[in-house]
């Protein structure tokens, strides 16, 4: 490994010891690279700015960047352990390339505060993937809900025979949950936008850095003005970032568990696309829904990692070595988030029911919510409706699925899906300036 | 204990088992129980405008509810395990009181109906009560970053002295993060400012129920259309709830890290106001920041609820019992915040610093980091300047703290507060209409 | 409120502050009151055996501490709000009965101290509780393995039908695991099994306690001898509690799921014993398995009381505030173990099974394994029989469930059960010494 | 990638979805190829012993199972994504390699067989190499308190002053908690030493395995019996080798909080071994605790693994995709275990201690509790002694902390700190039959 940079003369740095402090990190580090690349950039012309370097230097700089961003792309450059962490292997890199002037780089800055940008920049863009394919998914959801609108499958409440319900129904609830999740997506978005570069080791720096300028450079609307409160939104982010992740996989964890219960033999509900399943290693009749059931367990790794950096950020003021480990968790519930809402709208498209079994799942018991109303349209007393039909159970068997969903009218029911409103969201989302653009 | 109102003919209800099932539930629907009474008046309001019930009858209900709200606030009316839960408690209690109108009251909603909306109503007012909190915060840490604006004082990064800072900076750092969580939490209003009433349960009802009246009389700006969406909603919105009182908890948790750290005599910064202090039951000599320890780990029980409410829901669609244990988390980490929330700025009002044992405490290496920076106004880069010191560590004493802070000209750094832009942001937060105001 | 034991003269204590402080702590010391005196009365034995303490002293104060206990449990006297705590109340009681004897009490104690030992007791006795409950659920589990030893029913990998199997191996699989969790929980209850009295408050006292008398006393087979290591015990004892008990609590969580889908109508396996079942307070025709719910809810809430105290427990050497917070989330846990494990042998004793749906639900796809194996026999390579027949897909239906789970020899599977080695562990289990018997 | 091994004649495999489902899988297998290499080798001798390999086919496979494993070792083999996991990759080389031989060799087994025993086998070996590092680490605490006795060191509560102490009464409280820490680790290995191979997809195998063969081989003293219950032990091992590990976790968290704090110039108590502590980018003045730090953090990523363990495993009998998803926190898990206990020794061996700041830093207030307990031997009541000196303050400054000390004789306190108890319980366990040796 290189010397690190903060290395003294005469002090001795045990690869061990060396070791255990890095952790992962290198290999977290490769996901946020090409912006804290990014983000030495706009440090450098903000340094030019103000006259704290060369104008012609700073340039030199941004090219030797743009060098290494292709590199890096390229698998020409790898960050490795040859390297304690991914800022120090810019400026030694730089330093390797173009000599002096990749010395004056670090003016004004510390590695915190590289870390706290690039990790910002690879939050935003993360969030802005999640959030489009969540809209996809809503998307797909509607236009499933609309051409099925009518077709009748039971509705369960602890997992027993409830109602009648409908199809429509059932898939446009996904789609309301996850525009819902758009939202809360799209808020946090502007919530994290703000930047912290300039904030050095947490006290500023005695340099009139154009703080706002690197600010528009890298596209961020906001200034996190105090370095303190800076540093000390690491962690806070973080989480909430997650918890937006989360929303949409909870969402995703409700259909990935109706999709493995209505995809058995029990149920037959309902076929997943093929190439959605897999097979067993022993038994050959085997068609399983590992991508539904990770649907399912991906919500866990969120939850997991929001509960990891909560418990690592209880800390006083300033930064802490702590503060690191909260990187991983963070990439990790990005990568969890964006790798299955990716695939949800496949998932959603390809689905294929089974008409006649979903009809014959809805049972005469089923109607008697539907009948103790009508009884009380004589003057009956609900109370009194219902108790009678529980205890006597006399089920009326004239009906069918599709009456009942008919005169289901209350607002949002089967008879009154208000696709047409949950579309007019998903618009207005899909209209909004996309203001926070991965910068990939 | 009465018998529940869905009990049939010749069944048995073994009280073990209620027990079992009721759990704490009884004492949980205490907190909203004057939730549950008001949204039972809009429904019953929402019926006599479709018809449902007669006007009259309408008027009769919703005046026995005024009593019982009345009753209940006053101790006469006390919600125990007599009851099955809140909800059976007020149609028995109308049953009772009113005769065969109160068996009327039920029609077209369900349990889970009145539980999602008063839930909801519950977690509306408690947060719209934390984030008044968490602005009178943020406005009294302003006036303390104010008055103390140059008063020096050490930084700290790893809890080693780093370079020298002011009062200013570090209290403007929480009046910055206290901003920050304000909008989080105004934001999370608005998002979970939508009515769940009249989805009954969760399947909707062959009702024209008037759910946007209703939700008008309660004051809801949305409704959720879709009912089993609403359903689904139960610990989504808990989470995001959660979520969002945690980020003022986290930044009162550094508070107390700092304040207990810095009362300790080896710090010897500040003292607390002694109301706001303890003492041991076996050491005379104590004074003990009981308080500023509690702000620490009421984090951790919003924590911990988050986490047993995202355990929880991993469900399928549709209403299952165990969406019931989302209530106690909920209301734990509600009143975990309200209640160090509305200490926080008596707190920070009160205060007291030892400027002399904070000047005593910046030695002459926290000006390093100023020399390296000076050092490269005559051309040198920042790492050749950084590497002589760190090798030769000598440092120049002829400094003062004062002097320091002042050159520290970043935007946002001790010369630079930028107070005024955070006073704006308050401003704007204080004069947002009160959109969300408790309905207690 | 009484004036806090600590009160100085001169100094004023908010009401507002000490509810604040207080939080739910006289709730949570209701339920170790009863082992705070016990505790109490072998500290003042001890007192007396090194003379520090009168003989007639010591017998007055036991005499009157098993008053006060008994006059609590006759619900005569109530701890409330009146007392800082429970352990003030004590003292502040006996003072008030005993006058000027009740003032030497607190010698060579304090509050940690009482709360250590009577959170320890509590422990314990729930812990031990807990065990006698998970050994009865295993006994269940064992008796209906034996009387369904060869009940056909599906086997399922991903919910997807696989291969044959029997109610005997699915009723085994919970007696092997209860039976884990058992030997989890006996050992569990020996680490904590170590008497923490007489460590003050934290740093010893300057008296010649006898410690290991008093724990004696107490039925402690153990001491913690460094008072430091007794304080920072705190938090660890209780997440090795709460570890132990979330295990049969997770064990039950999988019945819980088992249960609920195989009561479903689609897979019709199970009826649930109807006293454990509840009505819907609007659909006249549900049956509800809220009691399998809780089941699986319940494992969440130990779950979330572990991750809570991790939170909290972020902290130097020596007492803090925030210790004072495992409280709550212990106490939940406990309760939750011993209310979902009390009723479980109750759930697994009455379940009907439904033998005709259960042998319907094995159709000859789930053959294919055991024919695999079986090709291998005459020389072909297991991945050749496997391709064939994934390839074909082609199942020979000559055959019954019964001779497939007859054929399942492997030591443990359908045709070997072991149940005679289950059954002696459980007899091992039952044997041992009731080490740790509730001191209730 | 090569075709998975479930592939059939006529269906696609998309590369992304490939892609979803291996997630990390390939990295996790990496740290359990060598574990599942050898149980595969134990796995095929066990098939030869029942006459379902042929001795001779047997050992061609042993033979090359070496080879694969002295390859991997080496970097000759690499485990990568052209595999769909570890296990198919075993299967897949033999197959390359010993032909027709290589495809006898899955008979009997499935692959969460080969994942169940896989991971169990680095379990054991991960938690017997951090208990002989617990063990270390107590021993390492044990000199310290040794030497150090005698050494004079405030005590704290709440941070705040409290009572005298010494290095001996604070390093001794490390020494007895890592032993207790121990002692759960030594359990929790007897507690997992059970051996799932042999129960195929979780219903055992139409063949007489000879299971209790196979677990000799592979150095288990138990099976697991129930095939279902093995299935369902995954993530409840996994729970509890974490909440293990978690423990000597906690224990050095409190350390690292120690260290930090103690370290810092205001407490200036403590020196750290200077190649355990780093520099900073920025600040050429800086020496940074960044190992106690970590030591610290590393209790949050335990914690957060638990977390998402448990939140994973909410799931009905039988093998789901969901638990493959326990493996990365268990993983991560572990090596947060194994780096940091491996380091502790180091750390504690290597402080250097300012005794002259120790002692300064007690104050005569701290007499106090002392004194207290003085006046009651002359038959003051203690709490009026309390009293009196909480009143009037006038503490007794002609003491000192080496005389406060000596007479502070409760058992495990300073004047009796019982160190050769401890030494005998060190003896004990590192005299315990290594039970468990690592299998690498």
């Amino acid at each position: 490994m290189t010397a690190p940079i903060w290395a003294r003369a005469g002090t001795r740095v045990h690869d061990e010891v060396m070791a255990f402090l890095a952790g992962e990190d290198i290999l977290h580090d490769r996901e946020i690279f090409i912006f804290d690349i990014e983000a030495t950039s706009a440090h450098v012309r903000g340094l030019a700015r103000i006259g704290a370097l060369e104008e012609v230097d700073a340039e030199c700089v941004v090219d030797a960047l743009n060098v290494l961003a292709e590199e890096f792309k390229a698998g020409e450059f790898v960050l490795d352990s040859r390297f304690e962490d991914g800022h120090s292997a810019i400026e030694s890199w730089l330093c390797d390339r173009i000599g002096e002037i990749g010395r004056r780089v670090h003016l004004g800055r510390s590695r915190n505060d590289q870390a706290l940008v690039a990790v910002r920049l690879k939050t935003r863009s993360a969030l802005a993937e999640i959030r489009a394919s969540v809209l996809a998914t809503a998307e797909a959801a509607l236009i499933i809900a609309d051409e099925n609108a009518h077709v009748a499958m039971p509705g369960y409440t602890h997992l027993q025979r409830a109602v009648p319900s409908t199809i429509g129904l059932w898939m446009a609830s996904f789609a309301e949950a996850f525009l819902d999740d758009a939202e809360l997506l799209d808020f946090t978005l502007s919530w994290i936008d703000r930047c912290p570069l300039g904030t050095a080791a947490g006290y500023g720096v005695n340099l009139p850095l154009d703080r706002e300028g690197v600010a528009d450079d890298l596209g961020f609307s906001h200034l996190q003005i105090n370095p303190m409160a800076a540093q000390a939104s690491r962690g806070k982010h973080e989480l909430q970032a997650l918890a937006a992740i989360w929303q949409p996989l909870q969402t995703l964890r409700r259909l990935g568990w109706d999709l493995t219960l209505f995809a058995s033999s029990e149920f037959g509900f309902v076929k997943m696309p093929q190439d959605l399943t897999t097979g067993s290693s022993i038994m050959p009749n085997k068609r399983n829904p590992d991508v539904a059931e990770i649907f399912r367990a991906n919500a866990a790794v969120v939850a997991g990692a929001m509960s990891e950096i909560q418990q690592v950020i209880s800390l006083p003021s300033g930064y802490h070595r702590d503060l690191q480990l909260t990187k991983g968790p963070l990439l990790r519930g990005l990568t969890a988030g964006q790798a299955s809402l990716a695939l949800a709208p496949t998932m959603i498209s390809g689905l294929v029911f089974d008409e006649a079994n979903l009809r014959a799942a809805i049972d005469a018991p089923m109607y008697a919510t539907d009948e103790a109303v009508e009884m009380t349209s004589s003057g009956m007393p609900f109370r009194d409706a219902y108790r009678q039909l529980a205890d006597h159970g006399v089920w009326n068997a004239n009906r069918t699925p599709e009456q009942s969903a008919r005169a289901r009218v209350s607002l949002g029911a089967c008879a009154d899906l208000r696709l047409d409103q949950l579309r007019a969201r998903l618009a207005d989302q899909l209209a909004l300036r996309n203001q926070c653009a991965p910068s990939e």
